[in-house]
């Protein structure tokens, strides 16, 4: 958690750290600036030392929020930086960089890089720093000292993380509370106006609900029959609901203008569900069983990975174990961290040798079977965290039944 | 326009190009994947060569939405690099790169770089890139290839841009029709039900509005009195609405899920304007309509900006030229480029010296005075395409009135 950065710092022989990127989602920015609704601004920190936050004049006043010091550039002479490089970006922010270290103390040393931004300036800007000999600059591997923080939660992130879980839950009932009340028609469903319901109405009253609990969608699947059949299928909006179909809804929002995510997915079948569908289902939810038993507390997170990998291959399923290039079966990974980023660390995979399950992580299990060719893929996954005493919660309380009967016809 | 990409190759003596990068929002992939929803994928590129999309195998299905020639990484031997190297993803990723280069018949020459990833990520890869000795990775400056290519649009890309422009100033009539229909209670307002109307409430409404026109908020500004003197203030939702306090309204949606901005401000008075905040927006106005007659086709965007500083310092107001740490007056850019990042070129800055107006330029015209002392900002803001025929053009009809008259005091 945030609190374990400066033993990190330690550990690793990092002497500060900086953060920096531009408009792009910076979940490291977001994490050390406490949400500070800002597009730039950099962060530095020395080890033992406080959090500087460094903004431009016009994002001040949102900067401020972070609760941490806020300087501006340009009175820490950003300003003379450009006009010293003859406006070259690159050239001044890299001596800036130099400035701001020297400004929390730091005049040499192993110095941490950590953002996001586009490659070719990251690219160029290291380029520049490399040659400052004073100060190493270092690109560490995944978990770098902040990941390694965000893996475990403290009690206020669990605290977001259950709110944003149980709005999520109300979103999923939402749905299935409107498609319930669908009529048939055939094969079709038709609203209480008589229109044919879509995927795309579907979507529209997700995001609806949604925002109307301060939640953002952040490109919900919603995948129906084939399309369900490739994992990261999201949906065509102008596809009509089927009865019979598998329906992969996968629900990922995040708090509204960036913050901690839910991740949940159900298959449904409008009305009834076809037999290989069910089967499909039933060894889905046996390895989602299998993988919550395989969970103990210090264990390495690729084991719960591969005992699935066994159920599923047992009953002839390929596998990106037994098949790397494989595009049906179980072909990814069983799960993964959830927090600002909706992928982070642990990785519950064959392929993640290093992650184990500590105490504050929040992660998927979401064990899935993938047929394009038969028409249907299935998927069931909940967010779990790992508590104060080293259980397993779900905080996925949402119904994991696979057939939305119609009201009509019960 | 994406159709002088080749040509930008060739004269800038790059061979070929890689687009990487993770979650984070990839404009460069967007753009040259056609807005394929997909949150992997590399894209590469010969010179003189077609483009390909390599995703891993749960992307395939959207990937090939793009309409480009799509591969799967397993299927070029992504599986096999990382066995080779102990799974070490950015030991892999390199080698992957040079495979991907042979795999579109480049052996060797100049290769640029380009996408969004994290800043510790992209730097690990460029150090082990940089040492295959038969490519030299290049990381351009601002703008590059794809920047370039970015800030003129062509036909479909206007279009579209138009199409965002119509719904953002319905959903701005929206916000005006609601805060007209509000009732005075003293210096606060209430709804048709009596609650006192807020930030949050008009925010929540303008969400909606644009959800309900298939587009989605990107942190839109609603800023009222000394907030609106911060340029980057975003409001407190929790904030009642007042009668005569300068509200800055600005607005920068984007199509759902990713896609083309428009940007637009107005700042608005309810009922009435105090003087200060009328002879402010006044000034404003006229910077507006100095910055529009000082448009040329080919004219340096710098001159726009610095005959709006003119006019701001003759009577009197501080600007980012006249003091650069100055937290009041005009500081900030005149106007910026838009599309599918909300901040692209041209920049319209005294600091940016090379950008000229071209045709197929889509870019913000918005001058501003802050004065948080005092306990207000002003900002009117259009969005402008240079036509064909080298016209300057609105795309944000929406009136630019200051004050919103309370219709029960008509």
């Amino acid at each position: 958690m945030k609190s374990d950065i400066n033993r990190l710092l330690h550990e690793r022989d990092l002497d500060a750290f900086i953060v920096f990127g531009g408009e792009e989602f910076n979940s490291a920015r977001y994490y050390l600036g406490n949400g500070a609704n800002i597009t730039h601004g950099t962060i530095v920190k020395a080890r033992d030392g406080e959090t500087l936050l460094v903004c431009g004049g016009i994002e001040f006043a949102e900067a401020k929020k972070s609760g941490l010091p806020v300087k501006t550039s340009a009175e820490l002479g950003y300003n003379d930086r450009l006009a010293e490089t003859e406006y070259k970006a690159a050239e001044a922010t890299a001596l800036f960089f130099g400035d701001l270290l020297r400004e929390i103390g730091v005049q040499s040393g192993r110095v941490g890089l950590y953002g996001a931004w586009q490659v070719n300036k990251t690219i160029a800007l290291y380029q520049l720093l490399a040659a400052q000999s004073q100060y190493a600059f270092v690109a560490e591997g995944s978990p770098t000292v902040i990941e390694t923080a965000m893996l475990t939660k403290d009690a206020d992130e669990i605290a977001r993380m259950k709110s944003v879980a149980q709005r999520s839950n109300a979103v999923m009932q939402a749905a299935w509370d409107f498609i319930a009340g669908l009529r048939r028609d055939g094969d079709f469903l038709l609203d209480a106006m008589g229109r044919r319901a879509t995927i795309g109405v579907v979507k529209d009253l997700v995001r609806r609900e949604l925002m109307a609990r301060g939640l953002e969608d952040t490109g919900l699947i919603f995948a129906q029959g084939a399309d369900g059949g490739s994992p990261h299928s999201r949906g065509e909006a102008d596809m009509p609901l089927q009865v019979g179909q598998a329906i992969v809804f996968d629900l990922f929002p995040r708090e509204l203008g960036g913050g901690y995510h839910h991740d949940m997915t159900r298959t449904w079948c409008i009305g009834f569900a076809p037999p290989e569908v069910q089967t499909a289902y039933d060894t889905v939810m046996e390895a989602f069983d299998i993988a919550v038993e395989a969970y103990g507390l210090n264990k390495p997170t690729h084991i719960m990975q591969e005992i699935v990998q066994d159920h599923f291959e047992a009953r002839g399923h390929a596998t990106s174990r037994s098949d790397p290039k494989t595009l049906c079966g179980y072909m990814h990974s069983l799960g993964h961290g959830v927090g600002i980023d909706i992928h982070e660390r642990p990785s519950i995979s064959h392929l993640a040798r290093k992650d184990i399950f500590q105490v504050g992580n929040v992660f998927s299990i979401e064990p899935g079977l993938y047929y394009p060719e038969l028409g249907f893929g299935v998927r069931v996954e909940d967010l779990f965290v790992i508590d104060g005493e080293g259980q397993l919660v779900s905080l996925t309380t949402f119904r994991k039944d696979l057939v939305i009967p119609l009201r009509d016809e019960a």
